[in-house]
């Protein structure tokens, strides 16, 4: 069976590296005029010229980035099996779908409002309480368009910087940490869920995922798993889908989902029976779901930017390197390092040990650090 | 860095998918005419015509596959770093440079001789005493070349059925089980030793591997390093090693070594901490070595001939499918099955479950079930 992947970065290379054990070859269809998966096959195609081509070399489709025109993966399911489903794509892609949504299926949000012009905004923010953040409904590739408004007077300067004509307006959370859920569903309905992970990030981008996520009460686990399961229903999904969720002192809050295999659910490489990527094939090739229960504790440290010293972290007898082949960028993720323990103690240490070889990435410090 | 490797079958992809994640990239130079590894830059080159096209696109060169003409490997090494040596190679596809070096190396082996004729033949079995097995010398892709006499009288028939010019008789072995070590030397002289398998062959081919290997006293897996340790230290060799021996009342008894990963160490990809893919990949680029440990007991199952009822397999929370994306055809490898558990017990249980599912199988009987 050959797959086709909608995007060619590291998560399509990771992809293409957990499923060629299942006898699958991959086809990458870049958009972005720099494809970095580094193995399978690659179709670059900036103006949309070759999509035939990639059809006709395909079984079926996947994605792993969901800022792609919703028309191109609607093109492409008229001819072959897509999944997850355009839908979802649809729904990631529009912050106020995707709050109506998880609203509409009883999943807890930050307090919102929409808002389309400064005047509405500055009234969002007065209502809902400042400090509020604004959000362009729909997102570019870069993560921008977003501003904190202290007081309502800030409406202007916000609305001018995002520039956008309709912006979502949110309450701020005062949340403990954040935290992630990752399931998986099939073809058939089967769901599985694999342990929530603790996220830190550090300059808007992930920089450690704990999993399973320590000192989680079981009843948190518990509603993260009906959350993401009434989404995956819902949307008749078939493949892995994240939800990142603000753990407060009343409950889980969901932030946002993500239609694809997910950076907090990298440590699922070697601390899971089955991986995320894995996963994610087994349910788009139709077969049966994976065994999604952890094996030990892991800590994923997402290399930022910089290599740093890799033969350091090479020679540590704990460390996994993922390597994504990629040159160095400010911000860029280059790779990550997953490492496995048998108690959070020791997870600690090990984790404190390897970031020193790593430059650049910040303080380590976990709910169960600050706690302990 | 990109890595040559001689040979393009199933482990080379497994090197290939071990090495991605550490940023290298392959170029396979496949003699066969049929490569299979599915993945990376293929060079088909049946009559040696690109071998300067293969070298001028690689920064190191190793092998997966050791019947290759040392002439070539030798090339190589006059403009680039081939991991591990052409020595070994020499060695390992010559019996007599081998069982003489083991002798040397003060490493036991089955009592043998040389001869070169029936008459030669004849008498090596009289003074070896019968049941004898008779080898050619060098062996072709295929395994064949051996004979065994059961008594001296069959030695006409024996030599005229082998048809080479020189042959090793060796004495039958009694021997409790079969066994292998698996080592792993890196450029600066490191080594580190896998725990060690039972094998399991039926029809001279590897069935079952067991790791670590059941019962198996400490003093067996010292013998075991110390004899591998010193053909890596002999040879100056880089990269992974593979020493196959027979356990008996006696000892440990070596029958051959491998210059490459090998097939009894497929369940080191989720039964060790590093694979010894990855740890060959290590070695081989200049890195520091990963750690051989365990994690939990392993059994890998091969896939042999047909690949029997996969969905099913799949369906199994402690399976981990291997397949090399190969047509069936018997007694062909067409993939592997890693099988994971906390206890001998549990393991038995879970192979004997699994291999239902795969047709051709022969009876699962280890050490440890034919004991308990």
């Amino acid at each position: 069976m050959r797959i086709g992947v909608l995007g060619a970065g590291q998560l399509g290379r990771m992809l293409a590296l957990a499923g060629y054990p299942l006898a699958k070859d991959f086809v990458f269809y870049d958009m972005s005029g720099s494809p970095s998966a580094g193995l399978g096959e690659v179709i670059i195609d900036r103006d949309g010229q070759y999509l035939d081509d990639f059809l006709s070399r395909v079984d079926r489709v996947t994605y792993e980035f969901e800022h792609l025109p919703v028309t191109i993966a609607e093109k492409l399911a008229e001819h072959t099996t897509v999944h997850p489903c355009p839908r979802a794509l649809e729904v990631c892609q529009n912050r106020e779908a995707e709050k109506t949504l998880f609203g509409r299926l009883g999943i807890p949000t930050p307090e919102w409002q929409v808002a389309d012009s400064a005047d509405t905004l500055k009234a969002a923010a007065e209502a809902l309480g400042c400090p509020v953040v604004a959000k362009s409904i729909t997102e570019g590739y870069d993560g921008k368009g977003q501003a904190v408004l202290k007081t309502p007077e800030e409406a202007e300067t916000a609305w001018a910087s995002i520039g956008h004509p309709r912006v979502i307006v949110e309450k701020f959370v005062n949340f403990r940490r954040e935290v992630s859920i990752i399931a998986v569903r099939a073809e058939d309905g089967d769901v599985a869920f694999y342990p929530m992970a603790e996220n830190t990030h550090h300059e808007g981008i992930l920089r450690y995922s704990i999993a399973p996520a320590p000192g989680l009460e079981p009843h948190v686990q518990q509603d993260a798993e009906k959350y993401i399961k009434s989404l995956l229903n819902e949307l008749n999904y078939v493949g892995v889908l994240t939800l990142e969720l603000f753990e407060t002192a009343e409950g889980l809050i969901a932030n946002e989902m993500a239609p694809r295999v997910h950076n907090s659910g990298h440590w699922t490489i070697e601390g899971a029976m089955t991986s995320q990527f894995e996963n994610h094939i087994r349910a788009v090739s139709g077969h049966a779901l994976g065994n999604v229960q952890a094996r030990g504790l892991s800590c994923m440290i997402n290399i930022i930017g910089e290599h740093g010293d890799i033969e350091r972290v090479l020679e540590l007898p704990y460390t996994h390197v993922h390597l994504y082949n990629k040159s160095e960028r400010p911000g860029r993720k280059l790779g990550h390092v997953n490492i496995l323990a048998d108690s959070y103690e020791e997870l600690v240490w090990r984790v404190r040990n390897c970031v020193q070889f790593l430059p650049g990435s910040p303080e380590f410090k976990s709910t169960l650090t600050t706690e302990g």
